[in-house]
Order: C-alpha cells, then sequence, then structure tokens
C-alpha cells in the first residue's frame, strides 16, 4: 500500500486527551459497532449463523456487543483463551484448535458444565479423537466434535480429497463421549492474495471443497449437520457461497492495515489504533514511542505484508498526509519522515498491519489500567 | 544460519515435565547463572560497571541476581518499566529513554525517594531537559542526566559530531533541577552486521566518538562524569574499549538465535526457549502451538533477521538435527518437516530470534501460573 491511494482524512479520528500516556490502544466504538452490525446483516442476509472469532479483541465485552447483535456464539484459539469466554457467560465457544491431551480441557469443560455453556472442537487426527473420547466420556458429556479441513493455508486439516475427513466422520460417529459436529474450515490463504477476484475464488473453492466433502461423508452414512468456514477477507470480499451454515471471521470487528490493503475496507471503517508521542528526531526519522513490544513486529496474518508496520497519521491536527512506521526496534517506532511535520512532543495514530497481533500486547484498551469492560481479558492466554 | 554449521546436540536441556501445558517459557538458570557471570567478569577485569539492561528479562528475581553478582544497577527503557524495579529494592536504575513530558516520571520519582533509589535520565533535545529539569526542581531531587548519542543506529540521540551534544552537556550543567551525568550511546547497528571484525569496528567507533565528544564538552569547561555504552554484540564480541566507564547490554543474560549467528555464543549457551507440542502435520510442516503471540514475529533486534522465528530441537529424545520454525500464524508455527521425525503429541524446544521479544509474550517463567521468582513482572509496561 503506497501513500498515493489512500485518503488521509479517512483517518481522522476524535482526539485523545492530551494528559494519556502513550502508547495506548485506542479503539473507536463507533467504527467497531458499526463493523459488527454489518457483518451480522451480511450472515443474516445469506442465512448463515456468526460466531465471531475473539482471537482479535480477547475481550468479553466486546464479544457480549457481539452477541447483542445477533452471533450465535463465538470461536476461540486456545483453552485458556476459550475459559475466558466460558466463565463469561457467552453461550455457546467453538474451540477451532486442535486438542490432542484431554487434560488440556478439564478446566474448560468443568467451568462449561457449571454454566451450561455449549463447547465445540475440532481434530484433524485419531489422536485428537482418542482425546476428546476420553474427556467427554470421562465429563459425562458427549463433546461436539468438527473435522477441520485444509482448504489451501497448508496448516491444520485434513485434506478435502483425501479419504480421513470420511474416515473421522465415521470414527466420530462411532465413538463414545463426541458426536459429529460437521466440517470446519479457515482460508487464512486469502490474506496472501491481491485483490477481490482473487478472495472470491478462494471463498468459491473453499465451498466446493466442504460440499463435496460432505457428499461423501454423507454418502457413507452420516449426516453432516454444519459447514463453518471463517475468514475475514473470504466474509467481507466475496459474497458468502451458498451450503455454508455458519462463519467465524474476527479481524472483521476492529479491521486494521491489511484489510485496508485487501480492499475489504475504506480508512473510516478502522477502529482500532495505537496512539503514541514522537520522543526524537533525526533527518530520516520521527522516532515514537510505540515499539515492537506494542505494535508487534508482525507483517499481517500469516505473514502476508512485506515491508513496514503500519500506516501513521498526525493526532493533534487533521490529518492531511500519512506516514509508515518503517523500523521498530523494542520501544522506539521509526516513522519515516524526512520533513518538519512531526516535531518532538506531538502524538500521532498509528494502524498497524495486523490488529490482532497488536491488541495482544496490551492489557487494556485506552490508557486508564485495566478493568471491567477495557481489560483485554485473554491476553497471555495461548495454552 | 544453515543447520550446517550449528551443532544440535549443544542445544540439549533437561527435559521439562510431560504434563506442562505448553507453550511455556522455559529458562535454564544454570545458563543463565553462567552467562551473568561471564558479563560480570568481562566488566570486571576492563575495570568497567555493569548495569545490565533489564527489557530483555523484565524480571526483579532475576535483576536481583545480576545485583548479587556485582551489577552496580540495572537499565530499564520506559517509565512504568523503571517503577517496577525501583518499588523492588534495585538501588540504581538508569531509564535510558528520552523523556519529553515531566508527568510521565512522577509516580517513578515518588517511588524513588521513598526507597532511596538513584534513578538516571537521558535527553537528546532542550524539550527533555525543560521536562526533567521541572520534575526535579519540583520533586526536590536534583536529576543525573545523561545527553544521548547517535553512533550509528539513528535512532535517538545527538550527533556526536554536531555542535548539540557540547550545547546540552553545557545547558544541563547550568539548568536548576538536574546534573550532568555523562554521554549514553547504544550501538544497535551491530546487531546488523555479519562478523566479529565488524562489531569490533563498530565498538571502537563507539568509543572513539564519545571521546571526543567528551574532550569538546571539557573544552566547554564541563566535566563528563561518565560515558556509557551498552548492547549485547559489543560487549560479547569485542573487546570494551579504553575510556569506558560503564556498559549497559541486556541480552547476555538469555542469549538466543541472533547471538548465535552473530557468533556471540555457542547454542549450550542460550538460557531461553520456549517448549512447544506438535498439534498437526501436513506434508511440509509440523504444526506447533506456539505463534507469533507466544513467540514473536520479531525477525531480530531492530529486524536483523531475513527468515524464519526461531531453531527448533526435539524435547523428548536427545537432539540429532534442528529444524527452523518458518511461519507463524497467530497461535501456530509453521515448523518445517517433511519427515516422520516431529509426529502429533511429540514436544520441540525453540531458540527464539529475539529473546526480549519473546519473553515480553508471556505473564512467567515456566508453567506455572506468575508469581513471585517466576513472573516477568514488568511485561507490558511500555508507556
Amino acid at each position: 500500500m503506497s501513500g498515493a491511494n489512500v485518503n488521509p482524512q479517512g483517518f481522522e479520528r476524535d482526539r485523545p486527551p492530551h494528559l494519556a500516556s502513550t502508547p495506548f490502544l485506542d479503539l473507536d466504538l463507533n467504527r467497531f459497532e458499526r463493523n459488527i452490525a454489518d457483518m451480522q446483516r451480511r450472515a443474516d442476509e445469506a442465512g448463515v449463523r456468526l460466531r465471531p472469532h475473539i482471537k482479535t479483541h480477547k475481550s468479553l465485552h466486546l464479544a457480549r456487543r457481539q452477541i447483542a447483535v445477533g452471533a450465535v456464539g463465538v470461536t476461540a484459539s486456545k483453552p485458556s483463551e476459550a475459559l475466558i469466554f466460558v466463565e463469561g457467560g457467552i453461550p455457546s465457544v467453538t474451540l477451532a484448535y486442535p486438542i490432542i491431551c484431554s487434560s488440556r480441557i478439564d478446566a474448560l469443560l468443568e467451568a462449561a458444565r457449571e454454566r451450561e455453556v455449549e463447547v465445540r472442537f475440532l481434530i484433524d487426527h485419531h489422536l485428537g479423537l482418542a482425546a476428546l473420547a476420553e474427556a467427554g466420556q470421562r465429563h459425562g458429556q458427549p463433546l461436539p466434535v468438527f473435522v477441520k479441513v485444509d482448504v489451501g493455508l497448508g496448516r491444520a486439516g485434513v485434506a478435502p480429497k483425501s479419504s480421513r475427513g470420511v474416515e473421522l466422520a465415521v470414527a466420530i460417529t462411532d465413538c463414545p463421549g463426541v458426536r459429529f459436529a460437521g466440517l470446519l474450515s479457515h482460508a487464512g490463504h486469502a490474506y496472501g492474495v491481491g485483490n477481490h477476484d482473487e478472495i472470491g475464488k478462494i471463498a468459491r473453492a473453499e465451498a466446493a471443497d466442504l460440499l463435496s466433502l460432505k457428499a461423501h461423508i454423507e454418502a457413507a452414512g452420516v449426516e453432516v449437520p454444519c459447514l463453518s468456514v471463517g475468514s475475514t477477507p473470504t466474509c467481507l470480499g466475496a459474497p458468502i457461497p451458498a451450503g455454508i451454515d455458519e462463519i467465524r471471521p474476527g479481524n472483521y470487528a476492529v479491521l486494521d492495515r491489511t484489510a485496508l490493503r485487501l480492499g475489504l475496507c475504506a480508512s473510516d471503517d478502522l477502529a482500532l489504533s495505537v496512539v503514541a508521542t514522537v520522543v526524537s528526531r533525526n533527518s530520516r526519522y520521527a522516532i515514537i514511542d510505540a515499539g515492537s513490544k506494542a505494535l508487534s513486529s508482525d507483517a499481517g496474518p500469516h505473514g502476508t505484508i512485506s515491508t513496514g508496520f503500519g500506516v501513521v497519521v498526525s493526532v493533534d491536527k487533521p490529518p492531511d498526509r500519512i506516514w509508515e512506521v518503517e523500523k521498530l526496534s523494542e520501544e522506539h517506532g521509526f516513522v519515516s519522515c524526512d520533513s518538519d511535520d512531526l516535531a518532538i512532543g506531538s502524538r500521532v495514530r498509528i494502524f498497524p498491519n495486523h490488529a490482532c497481533a497488536t491488541i495482544a500486547c496490551f492489557d487494556a484498551f485506552g490508557s486508564d489500567a485495566a478493568g471491567p469492560g477495557n481489560a483485554v481479558d485473554a491476553r497471555g492466554r495461548f495454552t
């Protein structure tokens, strides 16, 4: 993304109070509410359920807002992350991560039973099935289990055209302690493409893969209750294909420089930024007090942006141009700026490459200490 | 760094207990103690004081160990980070970051007065001087203030050959509320070079720059009490030059893949690793449960490694080969492994590119919940 094709005015936001310590996460609640309402409308119009991935904001308060506007539950990455949302009373949590050891979900299953929360799991291997079956039997709760399908990211999941998907679906159906929930995929490779046409192709190919595998599983006598997909590029950048039952995008709630690069949103849709202060200057750079420990060094989801770490605009006057965070030290950002524009003491707003990675660096949204409502509740919950 | 020139056996460590949830930070205390004793010996032999930068481990317990073996104080990055160590009773804390707003250090100065801790500051601009002078007068404590010198990283600091260093030193001396503490630099560009020869050149050039500026300041009638330098490459990879008074390396305490790449240490000096579990497999990758939210996406200090995110060895059997973390998603690492070596369920140990960035992702060392002794006390303290 170059500066030439982005309108700096779109980045304008309300100015934060002057005495706040920087850097801090600035969440624009109006934009967040608009983003979550838009996705809910897309889901409703396509007749699919929305189960947003909360790894993006890791916030109980924001997850409850997503439920309030129509989401039927949330999606989480790890057992300890899911636990926060189960304990917080979210009605249904999909743990979209391969579980291979039953002891890792004991606390989660106990909390889920106590609060009558549904927790759904996935597997891509018989070791996962054995772990979940053992846990389900021990806890006296038959666990809903998806088969994870690799639709092109090359990460977890069975190949859609291999026989393993059918074998696992049959094995789940035949196994005590678990029940077959359907097929689940994440087309994360859509972050790596250049335009809407390619995103649309990926979304259609993903649906075709799942529908084909569903037909094979049904031919083996097993009903497939749900096809679940979800990535922000495919959910925002393409129509939701027929035959899909639910979507699980995450980043759409706040959006970031990656979404902007992919043409998924406009600059005034970006709900998440970091406010920082220029603390030093040299002939090439304005040096800001947000470094890799605040912004993260993420190049984008799955490493998909090749240069820079964020778009920068002025906070103290209406944005009339944009800069880029070119490099990061741990506590310093190097903003390419060889003019006098960004003087020492001036404040900037950074729209990061990857909002999910940036939020995970902070304990709270805003400049106050973490508390109910502003906490990044599940920060650090990666076990 | 390729696999060919690294001895896998050097990465061997004691095996962690089998039931620990992964990923977790594994600190080898024996290696840590050896590393800190080695650096203390280097400092003692060169006749310089050691003030380790605690941004690496952010741990009060580990900082106290560094003090116990001879460090005269510590160095910190931000006021909120420094506060942890002042409140923890470390006798002297250098806040090696440009302060430009006096209200940001009020809590720190109050804590320092209460505990009789010395806190030293730096500036590279008259706005910093004004802020510190105001704070020093208001708190009734004349604050020791260094002039930061940019010796080649191109970040904060006055150019050593400009007149600004002399002007600031004179201005500090003439100003109530502050006193001139000396010159301070960080040769972080040494992370970007290829070998010891170049690191030695940078260390010598840094000392020459500081000594030359010192002579100019003394010619203006101002005594320069201290020349303070510090980066792990220059402190480990070259002799400490004559004329230097103190060193402030940080990473040396634990070391990482960057230090290994620079030839600063052997693989059995690496005290910090992350233990993770293989949760899925495909034809190209073993997928592990440590992603960018645990390892960070850091390519190395100031972005100095271009490929991969860490060296990987097996935990469950003696290491006979090494792999690389090639890519990261938020909660998944992609370990290049097209053989059957890393089966689902097996555990791996990752030596990350940049230990400082990785530690900053975690609340604790080890697999237990954070508590006294194992906490990453200053995690998230970047204001």
